[in-house]
């Protein structure tokens, strides 16, 4: 469906993440090796933390492998904290308001799955939405429905919690509505400074989901490679589909769980959804 | 805030009608007379009748006045019955899913004019679209909202008496959240036979405009003009703004009032909101 | 690097030509089995005879499997003469001006392949193009000024000399700055009445290129198929690659060769480059 | 035409120049006071020095007034070095490869009015440029042709010199086409340092451009302004039309001048075209 990046650590110029490594991003918005489609050309973003208080957020309906403005943007945006993500649409209209990663003051959101039979479910599920937050929905997916659940469950205190409470919902919304499999996803969601990753799916047959191995390790493993040299240890990718081809750099992520990249120790936990009447 | 035209008679080319008059609509899009904004600019819509039993709906965002595939469209379609709109966003995105003409079935919609405070009433006007019909929202203006309330409240079977319960509504709304003046419009709809059209604001001071004078009372006032005598006696317009200079052609649309172009005599009457409780 | 189709006899709804047949052209557009690349998703084209003396175009950037303009316009045009064409960029800009098919007064040409190191060519290939046309270039492609060159070659008095004596001049450039293999074509040109398409390249192993079998004969073998009844005996299509499963109905285009579909008896030639000397 | 801003000094978040200043660049694209054309809808651009040693440019042609991406990275974009344009297209399409500012190198260059008759004398003009830089031209307007020139002429070894000269070919090619006054200018170029403006139009009644009174001058005069404390000596703004309303912060730029913004004394001088055989 879509496929994303989150990246964390040290300043990296957008152009190092998005286009360089061997089959990229961008690469994978044309062939996407482990999405559920090859190509993903229905719209990209990009969210970045730098100047300002607020991330800035970047989105384009062009295609992403020849978009002109992606490729001079990448390579003078340096930051610290990039979310990037390509998008298949499942239904919904191509246009700048369906891009990820959405935004709502310093927060970013990027998803990849959906929401099955989603104009079946949406009106239940926008009604559950924060009636002062509903205002500030702009386009019509799933994804940015699913932002503002969340939000409206409490991601600004406890992310986890927030995401296990909007799952519950989708997933009790869906099945009073006959569907089966109410949800499939991998999302990524930050505050500038810590990023919370979840992969889960109704199924339990999520999208991959795969995150660096820890930065002194790889170094010790490759002593003499320079790149590993100039990150800091805190830096960690988390990815749809595994960048480059460094042995041992990449661990799945496993079925149902979540994780947190901060400041100190990482996090890795099972992830349950959580039904309304908890 | 926007321009619109609504045409119904013999068969045009759409050239003839958006392009080729003095202060054509595509003028009107950088240099509107009559409008809160003399640009219009913000995309720009056309829908008409023709080859399959729905209607056809064009949208794009690009400046009208320089759009190499409206100006070609235009040169190569034909149609007795044709809406065309550009657009002044008044806030929400300027996006292919937010130009008029808005189309469900049949029918198609366009609107001059705005709900007021729109993001704070926004949530109440969702709530009372048919449940139905709620998934076929696309975009996210004031204006495809107001379709939808309408379609809710029996457009297909009584324009009319659906647009008065919709403004009823609207209005009820807006004042309970303390908005004074809660609607400003003119809109025109079509079932692809018969056009209605609508004049009013909530302050009674609503935007321009204007019906075209029935053509044998022209022809007989211009026995020498051909274009005249090239149209059937059922040709009218409604537009937002006069368009050439032909002199006894405009008339305008009196305030608070609603007109239909039909098979047979033309109708104008009086228009009054019917609030929800009625 | 594109895909495109041809379509000319009995008057079609381009839906039925572009949207409806098993492995349609907007199926190629994300999915091509044939081509160089397999998703072709840098703007697309059509161009089609009806209303008016010139053919209408219609240029779009957006992805073509989720443009609703394209979607829209295909189920509302009907047309006896259809080009249409999937962009693969090999490296010009994505934009409406590059998309294919071009127009010249009634006439109109599409390309899959390209003019190899067209930036080293490009400036000696221009010149050579009638001054007189020169004003009317407007997009940056090798395409754009190939179109030019068989215009100025006399393309619209005799389409094959035309053709081969612009291949001829390209090879000849090509070969001057040292390109091995100056061309890689297979094109489709038309003035609206007769249809050529040409299948070549300078190393004579030319991209795919198919015509339809004659009407009559698949009418014979397939005596219950109700679309082959509703079709005239001069309905022909050529393409990229086939479209539909009907057995029997495609035919591959000779390498290096050129055909015209006409009224009355098509024909089939071999293709030769005509040197500037000759 | 079109209107454009130039910036050198203080670093500065590009939505202070852009978005915020009482009739700033924003608003002019809307509502020109001074300009040939009140609206300058058709695309616009940025062009900035920071991260990398080319300079970054960004283009679209969405309307920059309600363009979500352009307020986002003002917001977060921060130069020491930026121009910004907004075009009113002449004639050519509306397409990013035609918006300025154009790049080459370190170099970018905007342009506001334009080569008269282009379509004539475009071929004569393209001929004299430099063979090896004929290649990067990307799109179709006069600006790009005369950007190409002057590099052809030594730019970047002398801008002023090699804007005479090409001015003087210009000028001479037109008139050798009859055309009475091939040139109208007013133009800004800088390689990252210094920053050259000029002013100049073959019927010596040229598009209008000011520059900012020097800081300390201002900062004497206004002792309580705290922005004008917030920037350096060295700050110094080039505009088509004064922004903001500080009383004897703008003078004119003399008819047929240029000048030049550069680290120590900025000079002004006079313009001349220099014909081609001298």
């Amino acid at each position: 469906m879509c496929r994303w990046v989150a990246y964390s650590g040290s300043p990296v110029l957008l152009e190092e993440l998005l286009f360089k490594p061997k089959h990229s991003l961008i690469d994978q918005s044309l062939h996407s090796r482990l999405g559920a489609e090859t190509t993903n050309g229905d719209g990209f973003g990009i969210g970045w933390y730098g100047v300002g208080q607020e991330p800035g957020v970047f989105h384009s309906v062009e295609p992403a492998w020849n978009d002109r403005n992606l490729k001079d943007l990448a390579q003078h945006l340096l930051s610290p904290l990039v979310f990037a993500h390509i998008r298949a649409s499942t239904g919904t209209a191509v246009q700048q308001t369906n891009c990820h990663p959405f935004r709502h003051g310093r927060w970013i959101w990027q998803h990849n799955g959906g929401i099955r039979e989603f104009p079946v479910v949406k009106r239940d599920l926008v009604l559950a939405i924060d009636p002062s937050l509903y205002p500030e929905i702009q386009g019509s997916t799933d994804t940015e429905v699913f932002f503002y659940l969340a939000l409206s469950f409490g991601l600004e205190d406890d992310p986890p919690g927030a995401v296990a409470r909007a799952v519950g919902l989708i997933e009790s919304t869906g099945r009073a509505h006959g569907v089966e499999y109410p949800i499939q996803m991998t999302v990524a969601t930050t505050d500038g400074s810590s990023v919370w990753a979840f992969r889960y799916s109704s199924e339990r047959n999520s999208r991959s989901l795969f995150f660096s191995t820890a930065i002194d390790t790889l170094r010790a493993q490759y002593p003499d490679n320079p790149i590993l040299h100039g990150l800091s240890d805190e830096t960690r990718l988390i990815v749809s589909e595994p960048l480059g081809d460094l042995e041992g750099a990449w661990n799945e992520v496993p079925e149902s769980s979540w994780g947190v990249v901060q400041e100190g120790q990482d996090e890795l936990h099972a992830f349950e959804p959580r039904p309304p009447s908890s």
